[in-house]
């Protein structure tokens, strides 16, 4: 496969997830010192590795990621600080570098203490088959899931003077399952020079509008983390650097929509366009309060054209907006304008909801010129089977 | 039944729900004009009677309150609001009073408009059943139903020197269904004296406490409204005033309470208190975040003490406070002290959680006094059923 030039990956089954058909380490090495850029969950209790990356990035001499799914270090005290360090000491020693240049992610059960002695014979395994193979990019995407149905992986070329510059990125999605407080992981390597800083505006502003606009159930995991690596083998000109920002930004929507289209039970992926706002913020704050409602969710379960439960979602995003600017379409189909209900044909609506994986809602005001896209996915009977018949 | 001196009251099936067990008009007159307080819904989008009674409130010369239910009159414009004074209009005719001294209360479906000549046929017959005998009220308080599947009544007596005042609450659920925007309503009637700032100021403080301490999915209404009114039959002490209060807010909690104890498909009633926190607002708006978890309420609905959810959503909450200070209590086992997991006998919590209608989730931070309680309910695949099996 294309792996960004510079970059070696793989995973492994260790033992950290009881199934073996599973891996649970991967690990991804640069042969060379690479920029790196992190963003990271904004919840008040956060995972050892996330203390250990945020100190770490951004950084322009960073060798690698080790990777772990099954176990999320995550209030796991002073002991799972040294553990995550123990975790990129053990990496370091593999790629012959210093600690200080692995960065970690774990996600998986909360609450738990890792268990060292499977995971470093595991890295020591997974070292051992690095690669650039398409089984060894599988293997290492395979590497970060817990309840995801299938690994997730967007690749981008772009031709530049001094070659074809690729992108690859890796994510695992929101889903949650049991105590497993799964985690939104991202992954996205380059071999597109960056330099520290523009990695980490770059970074930031792509998951902006990519890992930011999603939500499962609205529940904010402690592990959340997304990492930007280049190996700078290529050097863009200007115009080129524009084409990467873009290839970056386009695989992290890629990426994140992958995220909700995959959240547990999930039968629809619904696409929230909000637009006409004053700002980005308050535009936002609307397609999040209405992809989080519940209401709104069974409503696209149920193939149900529910108007009533998103203008009522939009009224209480703590966002100021006069209910006559209101505009709502849903799957292109005009249902309420100007702060009236319009007749519609429901059953075809309906009809264009049960047929189709997706789901668009289209919500105007007459503010601005602001405008967010925003990923969820529905509420099914099977979200809380997998949620409820669960015990610890 | 022990009515507030001066009110009289009854319910009716009109016609505007199909079943024609179901009461859909419900009337409380007072004898003499009454001192009237409201509390409505801070959504953006608000039905015609929150328009209506919000501006007739506070109030010193109110003579009843109309309530129906089925019909929201929600998201129907300038008609809706005609209808709805066209409805006080109906309802002071029969009182002999004019338009401007009664209220109006609505729930049910939105955006449709009102089957008026239903309603006021409805209107005049309820006004020929007034009372205050048991079913009388009982059937005053079933006309304010939606998706309950009971009414709520809550009663308190205070001795004053005087005589007996009588405090009568009435609340219908904030449960949702198909095109229901269903909606949060409560009424509380007394014949102690207060003036219209005195209930005003009273009505907030009691539902500060109570209606805005609950929630089932989190989707705020476009008709959430509580009236306090007061026949002045006796005038109270300062020591009996304060009776009063007290008597009114706790008749507010215990109807408050029933309403996610009565929660779609509920299995569970959960109170969260959040104690140490440094403000009110900090404690409520973590309980109010965990309460509105998807994964908490799957959590509680499986028997599964996950601390690591509870934990995690206070971590979202956006108050800032430092893990390492969190306790945590589920039906009073420790599971979560200063930051780190207890080891606890996971299946004997379990059950507690599985044979018991209540559970209590008991989060403390150590920033200072401020605290709250607050109500939900857990997360059942019969409540996706319910909000998902239907189709407008």
């Amino acid at each position: 496969m294309k792996v960004p030039l510079g970059f070696s990956m793989s995973g492994v089954h260790a033992g950290i997830k009881q199934d073996k058909t599973r891996e649970d380490i991967s690990l991804i090495k640069s042969e060379s010192t690479c920029t790196a850029a992190g963003v990271y969950t904004q919840n008040k209790v956060v995972a050892a590795p996330v203390i250990l990356d945020r100190q770490r990035t951004p950084a322009a001499d960073i060798r690698g990621i080790v990777i772990n799914s099954g176990n999320a270090n995550a209030c796991t005290g002073e002991q799972g600080e040294q553990d995550a360090e123990e975790m990129a000491r053990l990496a370091a020693a593999e790629f012959g570098a210093n600690p200080e240049q692995v960065l970690v992610l774990s996600t998986g059960i909360i609450g738990e203490p890792m268990p060292m002695p499977t995971i470093a014979a595991g890295i020591k395994t997974v070292a051992s088959q690095l690669g650039t193979d398409e089984a060894q990019v599988v293997a290492a995407a395979r590497g970060l899931m817990t309840t995801d149905t299938s690994h997730k992986i967007a690749v981008r070329e772009i031709p530049l003077t001094t070659g074809e510059g690729r992108v690859m990125g890796f994510a695992k999605g929101a889903a949650m399952i049991g105590p497993n407080m799964a985690t939104m992981l991202g992954v996205i390597l380059t071999d597109v020079a960056l330099s520290p800083d523009e990695a980490q505006q770059l970074l930031c502003d792509a998951v902006n509008d990519s890992f930011n606009c999603i939500s499962v159930e609205g529940h904010m995991s402690t592990n959340d983390t997304v990492l930007l690596l280049s190996s700078n083998q290529h050097q863009p000109t200007d115009s080129e650097r524009a084409t990467l920002h873009e290839a970056i930004h386009d695989a992290c929507i890629e990426l994140a929509r992958a995220i909700p289209n995959d959240g547990e039970g999930a039968t629809h992926l619904i696409q929230v366009d909000v637009s006409g706002c004053r700002t980005r913020n308050e535009a936002h704050q609307i397609a999040r309060t209405i992809a989080d409602s519940a209401l709104v969710k069974t409503a696209v379960t149920g193939a149900d054209p529910n108007w009533g439960r998103i203008v009522s979602a939009a009224g209480y995003a703590k966002v100021d907006f006069d209910p006559s600017e209101v505009c709502l379409k849903l799957n292109g189909t005009m249902l309420y304008e100007a702060g009236n209900p319009v007749a519609f044909d429901a059953e075809s609506v309906s009809a264009s909801i049960r047929e189709n994986r997706n789901t668009h809602i289209d919500f105007r005001l007459q503010q601005g010129d602001a405008a967010v896209t925003f990923w969820t996915c529905d509420l099914t009977t099977e979200y809380v089977h997998l949620n409820a018949d669960y015990h610890t």
